[in-house]
């Protein structure tokens, strides 16, 4: 057994790494979050690397999708392996192609960073609701769920698809795996390259077109033998199953992870099972560890192989055991009475005669709404109830149409060793990158697993932006934000007044403040809840004025590395020692180029990292008030400038937790409800902008906003919500 | 109740005639089979026909259909009630836009003729692979089966559009709809326009993006609200069914016909039922009917309202009385373990508490393959079989992996008096147009209903073409070709070597035959099957030099009068004054304006119709032999001459009916199973192109075809092909 080789990468370039070692042509059009993987081989290409077969990838951009899903069938067409990388509506600009594609058996691969589609409104973000539009193109589809099982299985669907002619559309979540990064085990060249049915490839390129094997192709068919030549794919299709499981019983044997086209997690003996797809598998594996804990017994199925669906391989991997089925889905399709794996799980089930099992199906994580361990618990918790709730939504509060599921507390999950830690910055402060630099330091230098996310929204440069990390001694499964943090840093200290800063940070955690005051100044900027916060979890609680170092270094406003070297000096993840040459190696390689006065002032912004002070929590401020009250002043309230501009459709409304949500929502709500829905409400806390789920319809959002400026006062023990005009 | 207003039109022109009604803007990038809808549309609007509103309808070709759906998407939010027409790849060009207007709620309707997408090959022909592309796209999707039902049902997805705010997708089968010439009651303007919701009509207006009400739209959203947002259109997508049955309701009662979302026809406890979408409803309708006058009952279940999927209406459609349903589906999805509307109605039916019911799912008429009463009375034999097939093809032989269903010899259908005939013609020659005067002659002069559909293939001009005609004293609802013909015109002397002419042909049927011979020449000329066929079936012979009379009125080849003319005359199927009084008025309308030289050489034409004489047939023809062996003559064997190009490739095979065969197709199979696989095999009887179900995969067609050329043996009682080479 050959040692094991790990690297700190993302899903993209773990895609990217795959990709290239099969491709000959790649012919591209990037589109956020597939950019990188595009980006990847293109730089690959520029220097010059090989792929498989000893060739450097031609790497051609075109004008839109549109055109890099032609060439990439005319390419096909040519006889070489050529492959493309997108997503959302790039995507559904491809499916023309896509039909041609298949309908030709040209083995391809398309690598999609799964991102949902422009409808109410345009999102960057993901979801499957891109891939699910072309589940009837053609194309077999293999999902991953973590950066090492793109590592890991895309290279089954490029064997796969020359092996079974059949084209693949390889897909991940986007960002949640596209852009995480995670130390990851690396699948090399030498371990796939003996894989290749390399009479397969013989064939694909005898069949290229070519004046000297003189074919006719792409015609036009009429009634008489249309229907018949359509069909006579069956075959093929019938074929990928068994091709692709037998390609991940070979990965297994060389990674050492068992892949199936369905694969099971759980309890042998699990009456109450999850079928997911993608990378909320692995919070319900965290889930479904920390219910075995408790004795409960719980199982999950990991759909890799999705299309051709394999009733075989299905039945696999459901233990007899089952009872109860919930499957989730992370898409919308508005008019269909199930989503799409809804539907196959359950025709699956009735054609295998299991149709004795109860499912449910409800949605999940739409645009990136973050999936999280007590989500997962929720969904277990409805599957357990005497009447399970289907076609439910879970991670929002949908207080219209009622199908949301009530949702606890999040929990502290992870193995042995865990750390968390959050940072607060502002787009384009340099946060993000040294995060970046921080997780590839720790990842490379010591036996830690080590992941890192980074959560902004789409107005990026300038936006708020928060770096979740998590380093540990064990393989995280953590495919959430970091909802319990042992360490938080806020890199801009208006952000103590405009979000909770502190939120889930735990008993005994630190917290590290860039400010420009001190003292007494210091105290008196805080608001009371942040304080109230510190005294009430004994929180240690550092400062450092970052903006004036780095103003005094003639670095401007980068802070960003005296930022982290003060992280490292104060949580000592890995030794101070170690950290600064690791630091100053990573700024030699990113600034080399810049010249020396850039690396120096570099090098000195780590040295004056040390310079944090620690801020005397005082025990009296557990005793602060936090009430909210309308107009508390500018610190508390950020009232929405918009919300003037419309008065007239203001009503007054008595909101939560009413008898009908109760009712809708089923007695487990009850309990926790009224904290559930003021955290959905109010995310940040402070901050009073509701979510539209309380509008009768986005359209009209800026109508809709009115209602999120709300008074709160108790009235008999219910929370009456009155809109302010 | 005020007189019914009949006129004979194919579906595109109904469609465009309730579209019209209700548009203000139509952007349009016209494809085959809809264009007519859109041309219908760009020449009213020229005109200056007025809309429903008293405007002018705004038409504007955009330059591709991706184009044509971002102009209806601003249209749209200019406040202007806009549509498209359009079908196969350039509906998937669409579905960005589609996406959007869903999300937005913007109500338009989108006309699609369905038809194929290209995949193995480009097919110009009808089925749903288009249309179900887009189920997931968050569209409402209104299905008709009848160029009358699109006449009814078009008016009811506009109307609910603009109540409902939901986008429609109102679809019929393209060619088998949109190209069929029937004689339906027109619903008229003054009908509609009391129906459509005023009130949300100035909502839809008032909503549009001014200067005046200025409001944010189509903005991004990130991972805090998306979710809730894509959730917040429940409410308008739970409104849509009742509207749709509403506005059903209310089409009802102006038109006398009954329509439901789901509608169901035959017996009220029928055990057996058929659910299907599209024209092929109606072929169901006509085997339902002929069964019941054998004892048997049987049932069906028109979907109308495809999405949003209605539990209600579908359970409000469903006699309690069924415990079997086959589920026929016009599309083809690679990789799925059924396709759509299948999994659609086995998860509603388990959703009801009817998973008792057995459901088994096929698939037909792709292409543009004929779907006929054969056809779906093998679908009810095999779902009456201990074990039903699951998962077949029903219209071809597919003996690759044996999917497909037995299907058994073709049955005259249709009402009282029903008159069919068939006219063989050359792409472009006239025939076509002729015949669509005859329907629109017999249509507009008599009480008889009447039908046309024009069979050609994609070369159009100089290619093979069948005018499918039938007249009838009830509606007609044959919504395949004529199989079974009263009447045989051939206006080709030369297909009679070509294509089984007289297939089908009632016994003391009439053929006509155009054709530059006469006397013995002609009786020589003719060949052996044919003469065997007139005697055998005591029918009446016809035959007319058109070629020689065009070129001597100075019409040089354009026949398609003088045949006309000697159709009318020989069937007599309307009084023979009346007949030319009528092809003379359309002469006018057609020919007018090219002068009155035309005008005077087409009624002269019409005027040498008559010129016909009839041919002697001599009982002795009887005893003509008409077995086939190779090389027989050039007369009876067209080689095709690419055959000759791959001769490595051929091998022999004994073909059917093999025991494999036999047990993969079941006990009925083995009974016609030779007689029906003879006629797949040979479709024109003396032609000798087998389909490629023979091949193992489409694409090495010009290898596979050299199956196609054959020599036939009987050995020990089985068929045995053999390859010639």
């Amino acid at each position: 057994m050959k040692e094991k080789k790990f690297m700190t990468m993302d899903g993209n370039a773990a895609a990217a790494h795959i990709a290239y070692m099969f491709s000959e042509v790649a012919a591209i059009y990037p589109i956020t979050p597939s950019s990188p993987m595009a980006e990847n081989v293109d730089e690959w290409a520029a220097q010059g690397r090989k792929n498989m077969f000893g060739e450097t990838v031609l790497v051609q951009e075109m004008q839109s999708e549109g055109g890099a899903a032609g060439a990439v069938h005319g390419s096909l067409q040519a006889g070489a392996l050529t492959t493309t990388f997108t997503a959302s509506q790039g995507l559904l600009l491809m499916i023309p192609n896509m039909y041609k594609i298949a309908g030709e058996l040209l083995p391809t691969v398309f690598h999609v960073s799964a991102r949902t589609l422009a409808s109410h409104v345009l999102c960057i973000f993901g979801d499957h609701q891109d891939v699910m539009a072309c589940r009837q193109t053609g194309f077999a589809m293999l999902a991953e769920g973590s950066v090492q099982e793109v590592m890991d299985l895309a290279g089954v669907a490029h064997l796969a698809t020359i092996k079974s002619r059949v084209p693949f559309l390889n897909f991940f979540d986007g960002f949640r795996t596209s852009h995480e990064y995670q130390k990851v085990e690396v699948v090399d060249m030498e371990d796939l390259r003996p894989l290749v049915d390399m009479e397969a490839l013989q064939g694909f390129r005898n069949r290229a077109l070519s004046p000297m094997r003189p074919v006719m192709r792409g015609m036009a068919e009429n009634p008489d033998v249309f229907f018949q030549h359509r069909e006579a794919c069956n075959s093929w299709y019938n074929g990928v199953e068994d091709i692709v499981s037998d390609y991940m019983d070979k990965i297994s044997e060389i990674t050492g992870r068992k892949y199936r086209p369905f694969s099971y997690y759980g309890a042998a003996d699990a009456e109450n099972i999850i079928i997911c797809m993608g990378s909320a598998c692995e919070a319900i594996r965290e889930v479904i560890d920390y219910e075995a804990a408790n004795g409960k017994k719980l199982g999950m199925i990991n759909v890799h192989l999705y299309r051709p669906f394999s009733l075989k391989y299905l039945k696999e991997a459901l233990p007899a055991s089952v009872k109860r089925i919930c499957v989730l889905d992370r898409t919308k399709e508005p008019g269909a009475n199930g989503e799409p794996l809804y539907l196959d799980v359950k025709d699956a089930l009735d054609e295998l005669g299991l149709n004795n099992i109860l499912v449910v199906g409800g949605r999940y994580g739409l645009g990136s709404n973050d999936t999280t361990p007590a989500q997962m618990l929720a969904v277990f918790e409805n599957l357990a109830l005497p009447q399970p709730k289907n076609h439910f939504t879970v991670g929002i509060v949908d207080d219209v149409t009622f199908t949301s599921l009530p949702v606890g507390e999040e929990i502290a999950m992870g193995g042995k060793g865990m750390f968390q830690a959050k940072f607060y910055g502002l787009g384009a402060d340099g946060t993000v990158g040294a995060n970046k630099n921080s997780v590839k330091i720790i990842g490379d230098t010591t036996d830690k697993y080590c992941q890192a996310y980074f959560s902004y929204d789409s107005k990026k440069s300038g936006g708020f932006t928060c770096s979740h990390l998590r380093f540990g001694d064990e393989p995280i499964h953590s495919t959430y934000l970091v909802t319990t943090p042992n360490f938080v840093a806020c890199h801009v200290q208006a952000y103590l007044h405009m979000y909770d800063v502190t939120r889930g940070l735990q008993k005994g955690g630190t917290f590290l403040l860039n400010t420009i005051y001190e003292g007494e100044e210091l105290v008196k900027f805080m608001p009371n809840k942040v304080k109230k916060y510190f005294a009430d979890n004994n929180i240690e609680v550092y400062y450092i004025n970052a903006t004036k170092i780095a103003q005094e270094i003639g670095l401007g406003n980068r802070t960003n590395t005296i930022l982290q070297s003060a992280f490292f000096r104060i949580t000592g993840v890995i030794p101070v020692e170690k950290a600064v040459e690791e630091m100053k190696h990573f700024i030699v390689k990113s600034y080399g180029k810049k010249g020396e006065d850039v690396v120096n002032k570099n090098y000195a912004a780590v040295d004056r990292g040390g310079e944090y002070k620690m801020l005397e929590v005082d025990p009296e401020w557990s005793k602060l008030d936090i009430s909210l009250s309308l107009g508390e002043g500018r610190g508390e309230v950020s009232e929405p400038a918009f919300v003037r501009l419309t008065p007239k459709t203001a009503t007054s409304c008595q909101f939560l937790p009413s008898r009908k949500w109760q009712t809708a929502h089923g007695p487990a709500a009850r309990r926790s409800s009224r904290n559930a829905v003021y955290r959905r409400l109010f995310p940040y806390g402070t901050q009073r902008t509701v979510s539209s789920a309380t509008s009768a319809h986005t359209f009209v959002l800026t109508l809709a906003s009115v209602r999120s400026f709300l008074t709160r006062k108790r009235k008999k023990g219910s929370w009456l919500l009155t809109l302010s005009s």
